[in-house]
């Protein structure tokens, strides 16, 4: 059984993913960490990992960049791998998750569904076919009216998949209302729609001549991330220390 | 038999009209005008319709705006009801075109589909209706890499049509990727994603707590706008001056 | 404030229900009723309605089929509108339900979300004009793994909705595997799909010439059904008698 | 150059390929083979290839079942690849295509469109991730008013392609209408839906728990079907005896 610590624990990704693993027989919760509060868990909750007591086989991060530091240090001491979900990290702290990754497994992921992550899988291997074959390559993403950055993380780290593979030669755009002129090839569309509760819908569209192929995602609870975070959290347990993504979660 | 002078027959709307109108019964090309060369029709041609010497029961224009001003006086000074599906014309031009409507029928809509404008029906019955629910809306649209201009003509006319069943309250908003808040509740987001060879797709989003209700369209093919200019130009014949647009024709 | 009655409090509706009441300040929940067991509820909780002795403006009913007759007696007695939400009525159930409602307000509709019912009514103005232009009618729809009947009660009653606007003259088909013939005018498919946990999606689609109009629902959650019967039960409560829906509480 | 012989030059498809033939400076189209009468086209055209004079590098067959013995007898003969688009081939037929393909290249596929091909590829790979992580698998089609069978062959062939990914243990369900039970694990349900003038739609839906992969291909017209074989014509003139598929052209 993966012993685990939540590192985040008071708040909504937390809470999904202490009610999940209640449902897992290969993994419990040992302890939970939160800047805010008391709670009512059946594990104990400490402020700050540095206060925790406990030992555990990984950590479950989804708090917030300003937490990251603290984080990797305890990992680092204690030799306990770590999903790393919180985002925002700045370029700074992204070095800090390399340098880390030297001496403990780390496992990041800019989306930690399943099917998020097959599509990047399948995207890697199909845009190089289809771009050689004339198409277009867009991305329409769909988020919920609280979302305040657009596009969403996960498109930019699908464009980024796909220019990966076609050897970084693409530009993104975000509007083409302010310009007259026919579609560049070298270019990846990404529109943002905003409305309602929408979890997070993703197309990826390759236009071609008188053909379309769409690879789409669609959320329907935040659930998955929590799933997803599971997964690799049984993963990553004694895993040696290097970088890790959920692809090798999915291999 | 309703005879029709074809304006711009040598343009690609022309030749497809005049290829639906072959097998129509109801309604037969008497002439063709187009600035460009000769034709191997079995009508004549015309360089202008000062020129034409033909008379027709109803004129369809799918010309471009620097012939508007010479149409319109033509159909005024003949009587001759107009289809006008040249797009791009200017400020002035449109109040030439409501002038002349005072003398003449003279039919203009955005997109001459069938299911363009019943759509534009219905989203004037249900917008106040989900507005008043709570439900956000944006428009998606998707055309071909030639396309020059972005949002569609279409996708305003459809974001137009909304926002007047609203009172008008609302703003449109091309690009999220400059700003970093939530979504306003006035606001109508609108995407124009560009590739391959797409005729034209709108989709219409109204984005609500926990449920999505899409309205949307796909062309296959140019032939849609043509067949709607000839259901038009059927209806118009014989009809009294004023200004009237495709869903007089579907009503 | 309307004081209501959960009828089925106990189930995963009734849940869904209660909680959404909560954070509504014009209505409150005065008593549930339930044939299993003990709840927990700050509401005094009967095994029927029979027992129950606390008055209310209206009864929200997410039971099921065998207690809906007693309901409907205890609604006439009482004169207590009723949101009639249990499905798979008998025809004798359902000729009961019109007799009840000559002396008390009844409000029955297959699916209680706003969504849907926006389309219930859009359809009987599109489906008529669509189909006078020559567009076939299809719907599909998805709903989660569990699901045990297909095509679903909303699908049918979308259907219904269509048909009744032609005249009542066209058929459902379910299964074109097992004839060799091209499609039948007169005919609506009806396509099941089956995955996942999806909550329930509705396409209604309007195939024409080179052209489709689609019109589609999505459900993220249940919470739409609940949130569309307490709309219902502020609408209903001091109604005179008869028999209403949901196109009634939309208006 | 590649010298081409196309088999069925009068057909629609045949059309469509000569038509496309002439925009392509590496390949030209020297003979043509039908059974139907003359045509004006400026090659050649025999009433079948045992009349047929002209030597070529490939031969393009769209023609019909009927005149596969023919066919394949030829290729053997004058050692001629083959791009086989033929469909409903018999048992027989396609243990003759078998053997003649240990003499001279045959190429076969079930839909001859890049899309469609680069979909086929995907879902190798990602079928066997996704169905063991317990989503559901399922197949919407959507064609023409014309078309006489349902399922399509390229519906047919995709599932094929996810059911040999997944050692071949899936059933194939057509209609659930007639039956009353919670969907089985092992099924890929198949939906075809027809109307007006659909060229082919297919989409492959992978529902897992809260989250939706969808593939989908949508086809505009039949000339990529035509622009696959031209492809596939160019990649097999030359090849050594076996049996192709469009994955190789892909590749």
């Amino acid at each position: 059984m993966t012993k685990m610590i939540m590192h985040g624990c008071n708040g909504r990704m937390g809470h999904v993913i202490i009610d999940l693993v209640k449902e897992d027989k290969d993994i419990e919760v040992v302890a939970g960490v939160d800047a805010y509060g008391e709670s009512s868990y059946d594990f104990p909750v400490f402020k700050s990992l540095e206060e925790c007591n406990v030992a555990a086989d990984v950590i479950v991060d989804f708090s917030n960049a300003s937490a990251a530091e603290g984080l990797l240090a305890y990992c680092e001491k204690t030799s306990t791998p770590v999903v790393l979900c919180s985002t925002g990290l700045s370029e700074e702290q992204l070095l800090k998750v390399k340098e880390t990754s030297r001496n403990v497994a780390v496992l990041k992921s800019a989306n930690m569904s399943v099917g998020v992550n097959a599509l990047m899988k399948v995207l890697k291997e199909v845009s190089p076919l289809l771009a050689a074959a004339g198409f277009d390559i867009e991305i329409v993403e769909k988020h919920h009216n609280q979302k305040l950055d657009a596009p969403s993380g996960t498109a930019i780290a699908l464009a980024d998949s796909i220019n990966d593979s076609l050897g970084n030669e693409y530009e993104y755009v975000y509007d083409r209302s302010t310009r007259r002129e026919k579609r560049p090839e070298k270019e990846i569309g990404i529109s943002a729609v905003r409305g309602g509760t929408i979890v997070g819908d993703h197309d990826v569209i390759f236009a071609g001549h008188d053909e379309v192929v769409t690879l789409s995602h669609r959320a329907y609870s935040r659930a998955i991330f929590g799933k997803g975070a599971i997964e690799a959290a049984k993963f990553l347990a004694g895993k040696p220390a290097g970088m890790y993504d959920m692809s090798d979660v999915l291999a």
